[in-house]
């Protein structure tokens, strides 16, 4: 992409009442925009960014055996209802609006209700069992303080999987799988070394479930890690039992951490509710057994941030960067336009995702803009560059500065990871 | 996919309350599932073609140049003030909901206000004109009735681009791109035959805008048609003037057509209601003159529907269709299943998109099912088949029948458009 014609500029400062590091970054980037506290839209940076991380999740999902949905966010009183979540007083983050016969209608915070209610339709045969449906698609939470950037909002993606299955078993066993695959999502995000399974209560259905915690400054929650077992557990763990659950360790490290994701045992609570059931072999109705499972994607983005960024800006890993590469043309020549204009067509015949800075404006300027962006790559070419035969390679994670043929800087670029 | 894991059943009946051809087919084929009236989910199969209709939007959209943003729903009163249009007896099909100090928020039916908003922010210079931003993205709209399925939804996705634009002539040289890539998007959905460019009142900036009608008996318009220009109007022009506004042709074809897209000046109304201007080449204010270009991926989905299904089932293009083939397995014995799968991991090796009826259910079941799905291509696998040496390739389109040998079944089927 030109950068001339991406219509973002960056700027000097966020907005005054931004106070998290997450959006302040973002926004001076123009990678997002504050529509209000707890509201962002995402510009055409963020929205790359966005999509990429929900490739990775939905491709995690995929391995695991999901099926993608996407429900609404308008839902009726009823089903809520049944499970006794309608009522304000019961949960207190609802927005609610109106139809234009008065009928009441809420916004989805999350979709239980909803899709045990719809699987009442599809589920006629132990047979059919179990399903991994999953969605990633947009709640809504009214926080009473939302001061996060996009860690926290009101209106939010989020990537929601629900399990059903036969008994227990089938369910503990995909409960298991479903660990695995968030720590290949985390780690993916460049988030795995400082991201653990946290013990957290488990409901009526089981003695845990399990958050996954990412270590940070700017994290809401405090965890109490176990060094030995690369665990965790949180406060409300730490409270009810000493030490560690897996080897009693009581010597636990407390840290500020960010929920990065949570996965739960809901049992027979909804199945009991709105009567999802199924024949078991012998014909006779068994209740089935569900779990669900979280990420928001744009709460990811914003941990990212949080835990990569240094002085200059943003450092993005490179499987979720918004391009792989910024080309940076420093001068007006002729021969160095050509010559960085051949380079862009190069990259993008090779599938390189490259972000190309044609603009006229200052060296200092552009290279601001390329460090707080944080495009893995760099490949400055100027007079002198081109003099040389040689780029100039700058990988944002580590500042480290290489010369690169002009033949070899392709395949360089294609390599890195 | 292997048909026995998709999670959703197809059923004989749709709900009672379901009046619309469209949303009858794609609740009995389990692609969608009605939450209320005018409010749908997707599930695996409808997901997948909504998917490929907003991909054959985005390719077109991008050619244009356009830039893919992701705006909020939560939307705040001050813009909209300023446009005239937050009081809900100037737009009536407004939902609106409440933060927890009480503050209304509306849930955006339309993204003008809070587009030009953000574009405050990053047009600095008359040479960062023009722009084309565009989304993907949940709308709401408190409709009265909505009695016509996924075609009016309360809550539904559209793809709306906004332009900006220096000046009349930069403005109208885009809008008449824009048709041209209306058109091709709904000749890749298989509606460029019955779809005419229809001329429609203007507002105070233009003569006319335009909508995309495609004629249907399931359409909520009258349009009349100019079989000489291949163009119509609506019904606010034909009130206004005699014949075809391009050749004064007065003998128009009146027909119920739907409508699938539209695109809007909007001059200076929202340029100026925010103040959005840009400085030209001699520092002078100027005003950003506007253009708004609409579809909706859900409309488009139900209109192919209602357009090409017949008595059997729906009937997708091979761009837009949730499989490009579909293997029926007829009979259990193990060579049959062997050679079902041989050929399931061929067609996947070569990515061709197939969903494999794997299910030990009645031939009957299969091939009904097989109809309303409307997969392009159905491929039939059974001993007699296999003795011959030869599958069964059914095209959903015309119900022609041809053997093609197994050698070269692959080949036809990715060759086929």
């Amino acid at each position: 992409m030109y950068q001339s014609k991406l219509f973002t500029k960056t700027r000097k400062e966020a907005p005054k009442d931004e106070v998290s590091k997450n959006a302040q970054l973002l926004i001076k980037a123009g990678f997002i925009n504050k529509e209000m506290a707890g509201v962002y839209s995402y510009l055409p940076l963020g929205l790359r960014v966005l999509n990429k991380i929900n490739n990775v999740i939905r491709d995690e999902m995929n391995k695991l055996g999901g099926q993608e949905v996407f429900l609404t966010c308008l839902q009726e009183k009823e089903n809520w209802s049944k499970t006794n979540r309608w009522d304000d007083a019961v949960v207190d983050n609802w927005f609610k609006t109106k139809l234009k016969n008065d009928t009441e209608l809420g916004l989805a915070f999350t979709h239980e209700e909803a899709l045990t209610a719809i699987m009442k339709n599809h589920i006629r045969s132990y047979k059919d069992l179990p399903f991994y449906p999953y969605q990633i698609q947009t709640k809504f939470r009214n926080e009473a303080r939302a001061k996060s950037g996009i860690m926290r909002c009101r209106e939010f993606l989020m990537k929601d999987l629900y399990s059903f299955s036969r008994d227990i078993k089938e369910h503990e066993t995909f409960y298991e799988r479903s660990k695995q695959a968030y720590k290949n999502i985390f780690s993916r995000f460049g988030l795995g070394e400082r991201t653990f399974i946290t013990y957290a209560t488990g409901g009526s259905f089981s003695k845990y479930s399990h958050e996954f915690q990412t270590v940070s400054e700017a994290g809401e929650d405090l965890i109490y890690i176990c060094d030995k077992c690369k665990i965790a557990v949180n406060k409300e763990i730490i409270s009810e039992q000493n030490g560690c659950p897996e080897c009693s360790n009581d010597k636990l490290r407390e840290e500020k951490a960010i929920e990065v994701g949570n996965i739960f045992n809901l049992g027979t609570k909804f199945s009991d509710a709105l009567d999802l059931t199924y024949p078991d072999i012998d014909g006779k109705k068994q209740k089935v057994i569900m779990g669900s499972y979280g990420i928001g994607p744009g709460r990811a983005m914003g941990t990212i941030v949080e835990v990569m960024s240094d002085e200059k800006g943003m450092v993005w890993p490179v499987e979720i960067a918004p391009f792989k590469a910024h080309i940076v043309q420093v001068g007006e020549k002729e021969e160095v336009k050509k010559s960085a204009e051949a380079l862009y067509e190069e990259f993008t015949k090779n599938g390189i995702e490259v972000l190309f800075d044609d603009r006229d404006a200052r060296p200092g300027d552009k290279f601001a803009d390329s460090d707080l962006f944080g495009i893995p790559l760099r490949i400055v070419l100027s007079e002198k560059t081109l003099m040389a035969g040689e780029y100039e390679v700058k990988e944002r994670v580590n500042g480290k500065i290489s010369m690169i043929k002009e033949a070899e800087v392709c395949a360089f670029v294609k390599k890195y990871k």
